[in-house]
């Protein structure tokens, strides 16, 4: 067949496959799909555009689409909470948002609770000076940018809080579709910042539940040695 | 004055600011460790070399040198231990060790315990196989390779553990100096695995400390919502 | 004229020319294909689109389309099945399948056969696990991946089967277009795996092509020295 | 000959040809420089090494050599004082530092005066804004930053003074040599921030003494319009 | 909310915040928008194509569109003439018009008068000699030039006025969409060019705001020492 | 310990772990020849230059440089030859040759026999011409060319023989270290020639280990469908 | 005004200033052409799509638009012929023609006699052995080529005629938009080659314009020293 | 052996075969070169540095090297005069004179006249304007410029003279070892300039002898149609 679903996911890392949209048809999506709710478990589709949304959402009951974040989902049972405070989830500008949505959606699937905190960028840093307290009380912090992606340099100077970077392609010529924000983060003079992929909204959210506690660990002593 | 230290870092941050050592004279490298010694703070330095590290030595006392690092380091008083299990660092080749060195010793100087798994790369598999129990009960783990950078993904697709993934630049012709094995690791099918700057041992263990919890708060629950 | 066909082809190579549809109107493939057909040859022709497929269809009989690998064929006569076993035609994920049907197509019109094992990439390893001997057994393994194109590392590791990797443009931002593949599948831990341009999964077939005997060969003894 | 000196320079821009040391030898250099002596114009040599300089200086009487900064000078008589506030020199970094000297000694060679501010990068904000004011007083700010080159949006959100941005080339890996910090300075999100070529900090004073009144100007009003 | 609006800017730079219109809907500018007017700050809007500036022009009274430019604007009230001789906004070819365009209205918003000299380029040198009193007289020349972006070095060497070079995306092939001439004007032979971003009318406009004297200082001395 | 040698492979694969040279010490090196050695496999190092060679020399007998293909091998027992015609081993220019040489000690280590036919490149094409009955007799063709890269197309397109191209550094400015070459072989209208990375002249001798008859095949027939 | 014609480049070229079509308007091309019309010279247009040429053609009589070479031209009067042999036009692939019939349009309206040689690229090179003879009497070849660029390689080893290479942007992947084309006839092992921008036809026929003697210059001897 | 040197060269092309000096050792050099000049041809060595040609100088009796072109020479006879104006060989700076004077040596080799006019860039325009008749008498103008490259497309605007462009690797930064200037003289807006590789003066000298006259020629009229 054309897929081959890895159904031993929610067994190795705590969430099941997660759907890649980009470079498959509608009717592949919803045929993946259609097998994972056989097997019981949630689906979340990334990177799907409206026109395969719609595909899907015919042929798989309670798909649900969120357009700004291009993600889909099938929820058969709430995920459990987790036992932490919320992610902080921060853009630099308003055209940076539809990649921070895509790290909020994935959150909530994961059981995490997003906080969104948008339009602080660096041009007029007395606006992110508000926010450093949120900032400091986060589990942790998504920081999307694009042009310079100077931000999660200064957040990540400010606060001790785990910062996951992600550069957007906001901007234009030597923006370089995100490279140069990308490349600005992995440079970054604020230490212990790290990044994932340009516009990878879904894989921040991803590096941040495998630094969170478990549900079922919410009454268990923090992993210690030994 | 040619520097302004950041005297404020240890208490933003957790740790005091480390030396960056390439383009500072040994001089400089060396009045800089003055300042923070004066001042009661340890001192880490990345990026040195044997030259410049002498230099250092001989204005510095109990100023220690790890060659294979290219660290230094003064220790007025030994970091408290964390209260977490150890953390991996994992190499494919015998040839990315120094950056994994450089890791491993930023590690020890934030508290942190590193294990060393050298040379499991993806061309004999069943060596990394044989290593998954380790690195699933890691607390964290620092996965350093060069080349096509494969590592990275088989791991974050075996175990949930948080990864952070390093590129280093063994290999020649297409691997780029590191960055095809940094752009493979960013682009990664594992989900979850973020990445540092090519040859960042350092900042690896860094954002390791950011998710680790405090040594002070070894007795404290996990920092919960609301 | 606009063309001059390389009538001497299948003396040289055992194949006839095979027409490139980009960069072609319809009407200028058309008249090329006839022209072959003319002279009594097979056509090939790859990357040519549904719309230029239905121009030729109009002008020559029994042409056949295949829209999953963007070619178009006139069998005048089946080819001459070759002596040896399948070829593995091998994916990492569901939206390499595209440039593997080109790979297939191409092998079945060399009389070679393929044996498709699509969507085993290495983020769910134990897929190509349960795969190994289907690719020990094979001719040839052509591993279509990409993104961090990880996949024929690990197959070239694990057999000695001639691999011919084929990268694919799978992926966002670092994926680079297929160039992180690219770079990653020439710069791999695992020796001897030769590699063809970006989508080029007819180019893979007719690596393979020149590697196996040929119809004629079958009861002959393989080439000898001296 | 090997050289054509434009003698009109001076006239046309208020300061005499200045010789660009790299790949010309110490004798070029030295032979050129006579001739401006001769014509009875100061002489400002830069990107000049200490092994040419030594030649040139053999040569020249009265030629000065700024180590860290890499210029060579000859001041036949002082150049007239500018009338305006000094000009603000600005570092992220101590591995900064040398950039930002080339830019001071050629200020004071058109007359203009630098006030050095070292060291204030974004890692650790509060160093910047207790530098505001002086900002905020000078005639202009020439910023030099590697790595991510984040500071000049900083200055340049902050303060409404001219910024020039001046990226440099400290850093390794993603830094690419002081690429990634031009390109993040050219797609600022503050505005009005214009940029030089990576290590140039001659030029970035260049373009300071093409805004700043002349000295002959110091009782004219402003050039105003009709 | 999506946006968080920098009121400050005004006070802090003499211009309120501009919208940048790339990757915001029609209906977030509007908002951004309203938001400013009721603020009682003029709008300028920049990078908006015809389709959003439809949608803001039927929510914001007296919104003017300049559809050559792609800016967009509310002028509540006029600016104030700035005490200063014109800006000339210079093009190498008629296809560098609308750049130069965008930098045009973005003076007259700031209150300084654009002189247009337009179709000068260098492979007919003789158009630019006939120019240069008029680029002597200006304030400042905004040079916008493609392909081999030589006219900023060829209009540097000639007068002693501030040139801010601005890189075009005109041209194919090697001019790189603008890179090739962006790093031609940034290793420009000619000295104290300064540069902005590919396309970037709007910051170069900017940059020379930051240069000129304010409407408010026509009758104060120049900025001086001490 | 510093390295996990891979003993399974010559099972796996016909031939015993290679040692890459580059980033590894002598001692390093020579710790694992021992190792193999003890094990009783022959040894072949490659990228190894002539001052570790010297230092492996002292500790592990009988182990042979071949200073212009900057390889080393201990040959514990000859390989048995393998049942084929030789290797075609060409280069375009004398340039070329040091690669070409690192494929020709390869192949011998192997059991294969190279042919060298060096310095026949397309600028004087009857040079090539003069040896295509010897190319069309070989096994496979192994083309080794720098520049511009043309000679495995001109091959390629004239014989049937399977071709491995390898890119070479020769040439500056364009000729891109070796990518041009890459690239230029990689998108060659020649097809099914496959490209192993710029100077690895050892991949492709692996390259055609993978395709030809195991020495212990030369009785069986070649391996049939079913 | 948006344009100032180059009235003086026949005198100073023997040929009118050729409009570039790209960037801008129909009705600014047709503007610029009646100028021209009114000032009694003839017109060429280039890279002007059929759209912007339907525009032309209603407002300037006469107007002859060129689909495949993408050119327009008004011809109040034919050039005079110049007195040499045809200069060959010639194409590796079909799908080059494109922009060799923008070179030989060019060299038409120069009064340069094209010689067509289509499709006879190095897969199958006996195509190109055929046709010496005729690019040994030209007066010069225009050879234009995509993929890896090899066909000016092979015709300037062959004979000593003036060879122009035009890269284009046939292929896909590695082949790089041209680049690699470009590139590879950069670096090519014959000597003497030169190159013009990526599919630039025009350019290549102004070249060989500038080498061929003028009409006036029929029965002048060759321009010699002194 | 080592080399298959082309001696049918000078019979097609009019000169022989030029050796390539990178990449070849002093003594493969010498071997060479001793094997022309036992054939009676003359030899050009380009690209050796002084330790190679002390070598050859040692073997070769008569060999001359010029040191600042980096070129080497056996002149066993004096090569025919050309019947043709000097060839103009143009800098922009001295720091490109390297590269003009291997144009120069390589001119002189093939019995054409070097005009030297040299430092005439664009910083200074005045200087071009002096000696533009100079240029207009030339044969051809072989023009010299690193940085931005501006140069070639200001002669090639001013003078109907063949120009081909060689672009240097003088300058830092965004001058990209040459590349900026390639790229520029690629896209320059005087048409017909033709371009070789970076630092090839060679070249630009061997594609002047392709349009020149062959001594032979001298009392012929100019090759003409039919
Ligand atoms: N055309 C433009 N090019 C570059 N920056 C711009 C442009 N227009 C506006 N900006 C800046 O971009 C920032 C807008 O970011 P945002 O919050 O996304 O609207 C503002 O602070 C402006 O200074
Ligand atoms: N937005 C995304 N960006 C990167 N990787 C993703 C994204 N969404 C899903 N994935 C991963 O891509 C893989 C899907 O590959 P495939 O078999 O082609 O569906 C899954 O294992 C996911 O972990
Ligand atoms: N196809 C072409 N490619 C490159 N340059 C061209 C082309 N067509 C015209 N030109 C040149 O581009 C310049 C036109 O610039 P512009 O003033 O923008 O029309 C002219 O001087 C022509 O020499
Ligand atoms: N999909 C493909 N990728 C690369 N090369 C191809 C492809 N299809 C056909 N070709 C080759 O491209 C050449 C066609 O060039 P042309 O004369 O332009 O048709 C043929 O000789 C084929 O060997
Ligand atoms: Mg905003
Ligand atoms: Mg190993
Ligand atoms: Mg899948
Ligand atoms: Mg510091
Ligand atoms: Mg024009
Ligand atoms: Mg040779
Ligand atoms: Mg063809
Ligand atoms: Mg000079």
């Amino acid at each position: 067949g054309y897929a081959t679903v890895d159904h031993h996911r929610a067994l190795r890392q705590g969430v099941p496959e997660v759907i890649f949209g980009e470079g498959k048809s509608g009717e592949q999506i919803a045929g993946i799909a259609e097998e994972m709710v056989r097997a019981g478990t949630n689906v979340l589709v990334t990177r799907i555009d409206a026109h395969k949304a719609a595909i899907v959402g015919h042929r798989v009951p309670s798909f649900r689409y969120a357009p700004l974040a291009r993600t889909g989902s099938v929820e058969l049972a709430p995920p459990p909470k987790r036992p932490c405070a919320p992610v902080a989830v921060v853009t630099a500008g308003t055209s940076d948002n539809e990649v921070a949505e895509e790290a909020a959606e994935t959150l909530s699937a994961l059981g995490l609770e997003p906080l969104r905190i948008y339009d602080i960028g660096v041009a007029g840093i007395h606006r992110l000076l508000h926010r450093v307290e949120d900032l400091r009380r986060a589990s942790a912090a998504i920081v999307c940018a694009g042009m310079e992606g100077a931000l999660p340099s200064v957040v990540g100077g400010m606060v001790a809080t785990p910062v996951i970077a992600v550069p957007t392609a906001v901007g234009y010529g030597t923006a370089l579709s995100g490279f140069t924000a990308l490349f600005a983060m992995l440079t970054s003079c604020a230490s212990g910042v790290s990044v994932v992929n340009i516009g990878n909204g879904f894989g921040a959210a991803m590096a941040v539940h495998r630094m969170m506690p478990k549900a079922s660990q919410a009454i268990e002593p923090p992993k210690t040695a030994g």
